[in-house]
């Protein structure tokens, strides 16, 4: 149980720490002073959560290692983020767009979370799950008022929707570990999560005045570290530089 | 002599090492297959000198170094590459210009450097400026072929050529390192070297139909390591990332 329970909370954690990096791109960039700030904001939270998922999975892994070892030190093929977390910003639009198909998939589960058997991981989702509302409260805001904004904006907005859409499905794909973890009244079953996922999307993007793809076709393969994009090589070049370099370095 | 033939020598060598890796990021992405080809020789050729400059300056540091320990386990304040190097590819256009200003400057070091009184730094020279006489019969040819081209291609030539004047000038600057070398009929002094490179990029810029700019400002810092922009320390995050994550890594 110990190895599917690390795999799972490195996959909530890689979640959270891939796509903050992807936020934190924007920092001093965003096109607005305020959103530039709430980008940042967001991104901290999202790595504040990473502290956590990392942080439990390292002593599950009972290697002595940290949460800054399993962010800094693994290579791509370790990562367990789901696909649509490494995707390249692109613009504003599209960046809220990932945000909220995240920040919906995020809410939902860590709801479940916070009754788990697992108490550690029950608090986490807790910490998390307030967090995570306020960003899907945001998120949404944004992809409504963008998507039911200016003929541009709404236009971004649908090409945004019709980008990331395929890479949705992955986040509700259950293999051996989510089974493992369900019968153990640790994690939902991500399959038993898409309906409601779906309902809320589905509820926003009418608000928002868009088309959700009609194509059921899913990319696969970074929760399960089959094949990451190519896109997080990248990310990692950046983001583990300092160790890398300086092996060991501290504040 | 040798702090400052070993200053010498990585400016060369940081010279093509970071233009090398600049025009290696075009592979795969050139507007034709056989610019992609040729690109990629050039990168290539530049790679080689590196080697061979590199290699030298860590015999001469006698810290038992080797060029791949220059090139990889450096950080951006020891390189000594020149500004215009590490400029980003920009457009196609872009890089030729850039290509061009650089093979113009080097194919004229390299002539004075071929009677270098450092019998290792003229065979370097020697086979160096095989390549680089290629290298800038080329590079010219394509900048008159573009800018004396259609009226996008003008236009856009001429915005490199505007964009990338101002870095330039850093390469005929002198300091103390040029002058010591100077003296010992090592390498000649840059400032010397100006005239003979006006000559040559104002008739190829003639026969490009474009406009060098008047204003004689230069920006500086990456020869003598005082500040690079902040484009190198991304170049190093790509180039150095495979010995910095696993040290010592061999084919």
């Amino acid at each position: 149980m110990s190895e599917a329970l690390f795999e799972f909370l490195c996959r909530m954690g890689d979640n959270t720490l891939i796509l903050g990096h992807r936020v934190s791109e924007w920092c001093g960039h965003a096109p607005v002073l305020e959103e530039d700030i709430a980008l940042a904001n967001t991104a901290l939270d999202l790595l504040g959560q990473t502290q956590m998922w990392l942080g439990y999975a390292a002593e599950v892994q009972g290697e002595g290692k940290t949460a800054d070892d399993l962010a800094f030190l693994r290579d791509a093929w370790d990562f367990r983020n789901v696909l649509l977390c490494e995707l390249p910003n692109g613009d504003f639009g599209r960046t809220l767009m990932r945000q909220f198909l995240f920040d919906a998939f995020n809410v939902t589960v860590l709801g479940y979370l916070q009754n788990s058997k697992d108490r550690r991981v029950a608090e986490i989702a807790e910490k998390a799950a307030k967090e995570a509302a306020y960003h899907v409260e945001r998120s949404a805001d944004t992809v409504v008022g963008l998507g039911d904004g200016t003929e541009e904006s709404h236009a971004r907005m649908q090409a945004a929707l019709d980008y990331l859409w395929p890479y949705v499905g992955e986040m509700f794909d259950s293999d051996a570990v989510d089974l493992a973890l369900c019968e153990s009244g640790i994690a939902p079953d991500p399959k038993s999560l898409r309906a409601e996922y779906d309902a809320l999307v589905q509820r926003v993007m009418a608000e928002a005045t868009l088309t959700i793809p009609e194509d059921p076709f899913h990319h696969t393969g970074g929760r399960t570290g089959r094949m990451h994009t190519e896109h997080l090589g990248h990310i990692l070049c950046t983001m583990q530089w300092l160790q890398r370099a300086y092996p060991g370095a501290t504040w």
